[in-house]
């Protein structure tokens, strides 16, 4: 198995504090040691880092925290191999382009029981079934959508539909942003916090490390942090239930509206959210 | 403009030395400031490392000094922005998939006069004209080729094809990697040198730096080092002619064959190579 970090910001922040504690389960507080990544969306574009190292011994890791990358979507990723070998090809986050953005995608679970059927734009380059998942994933987005882009709603819908189809063979927590918004699915595990006014001190749980948000941000500021586990012992996360698929946008949760499942999406909704 | 460095290897290698000096040219002795990117090509994965900083001034760039990560196929780039800002959409190598495997692209050159048809499977992500370029190559490789990928020889006719074509609009010098070989398209300006038995002592032209590859190698090493302007002053580089296409596979340069042009190339030619 492995673990999951994400971020989705109102405007382009860092998940230094954030990673400090995640990257301690790559090999020191849990047994995630098989590599990490991270992938930083900045405007349209994404920048991809990937070890196969463990992330507690992993100097790019160590460096991130003396280079405070700012963006507005954040997806990392800790990995205990289950399928497919430790090498760079089965590290996540995963990332391809659709309708000319880059897409990061980054999965904890198992989907052993699954063979992604073949399409005709995506195939894996590794061996995981992640890759495999994320391939059929954005396939399949294609295929729904063969004019280009949908609005938000109606993506929101497509995925949920995807998610649960392919949720039915195995465990399939995910994330995935397309570099505006970011998606969480949830099959067992997976919590969010959103961090805004008034922000308050917080304390990793897996290191001795303390910030006081306060300090360090404005008034203005929104950013909602997803993680497999809590990573601070004291902010309000919120579990997932299972099944639950879950649309970040500009640091604040997107509450499921019952109009996105209906036959005219709310476009109006979504084009008034500035981020 | 831009300047490219690449390596093929008969086996992984480290292309530290080379990148010594080629990253002096990202703004010491050189005026390549606006990014570089680097991408490590193993079994069929590949670690793709990009930066909008200049390579001079980059903890990532100096990092992966003492890491010697091993590849038999890196393709790197150094940037100084023509068209498209300074953003990690737009800095190379670039990376898509193909036939199941990672394919690393990085360009010098401008193709100003010139808009890329669009294409049902690659759409680019940035605004340079170098990824519409890649997103080209790529997409008419999969319509030349519906059923997959072809021998190597019907592979190197097709990129010539597509190379020729595109170059009409401009200057494009690139390297193309699919992870096992890697091609070099001259426009301007491309040198390679291939480090084999006997090795011997070479000098960086670009800071004070020699290293005797005696020591680093053994007998049966060969790797093909291509470079925009040649890196060292001690080493026999030969300059590409203007719209050549080189093939390099295990470390050696596969000289053009008559045959590779006929109807049925010679397939037993490339499966015979072991690399």
């Amino acid at each position: 198995m492995c673990q999951l970090l994400a971020m989705n910001s109102s405007k382009p922040a860092t998940l230094d504090f954030s990673f400090a504690g995640f990257k301690e389960r790559g090999g020191r507080t849990d047994e995630h040691r098989d590599g990490w990544g991270i992938a930083f969306h900045s405007s349209s574009g994404c920048t991809l880092l990937t070890d196969h190292l463990a992330a507690i011994d992993s100097p790019l890791a160590a460096q991130l925290h003396d280079r405070s990358i700012k963006a507005k979507n954040i997806v990392a990723h800790i990995r205990k191999a289950t399928q497919g070998r430790i090498a760079p090809e089965n590290t996540h986050p995963f990332a391809r382009e659709l309708w000319g953005k880059t897409w990061s995608f980054a999965h904890n679970g198992d989907l052993k029981t699954w063979n992604a059927p073949a399409n005709a734009y995506y195939q894996a380059a590794g061996d995981t079934d992640s890759e495999q998942a994320f391939c059929y994933l954005l396939a399949s987005l294609r295929t729904r959508f063969p004019a280009g882009e949908p609005a938000l709603g109606e993506l929101r819908t497509a995925i949920a539909a995807i998610a649960a189809e392919i949720a039915v063979h195995g465990s399939f927590n995910f994330i995935v942003s397309d570099g505006n918004v970011l998606f969480a699915h949830c099959s067992t595990h997976l919590h969010y916090v959103i961090r805004e006014y008034p922000f308050s001190v917080a304390h990793l749980i897996d290191c001795e490390r303390s910030i006081d948000f306060r300090q360090h941000n404005h008034l203005d500021d929104r950013i909602a942090v997803i993680a497999t586990h809590p990573l601070t012992q004291d902010e309000p996360w919120t579990a997932f239930g299972p099944g639950e698929l879950k649309l970040f946008v500009g640091g604040a949760l997107q509450e499921e509206l019952a109009e996105s499942k209906a036959a005219a999406p709310p476009r109006a909704v979504y084009i008034q959210i500035s981020y």
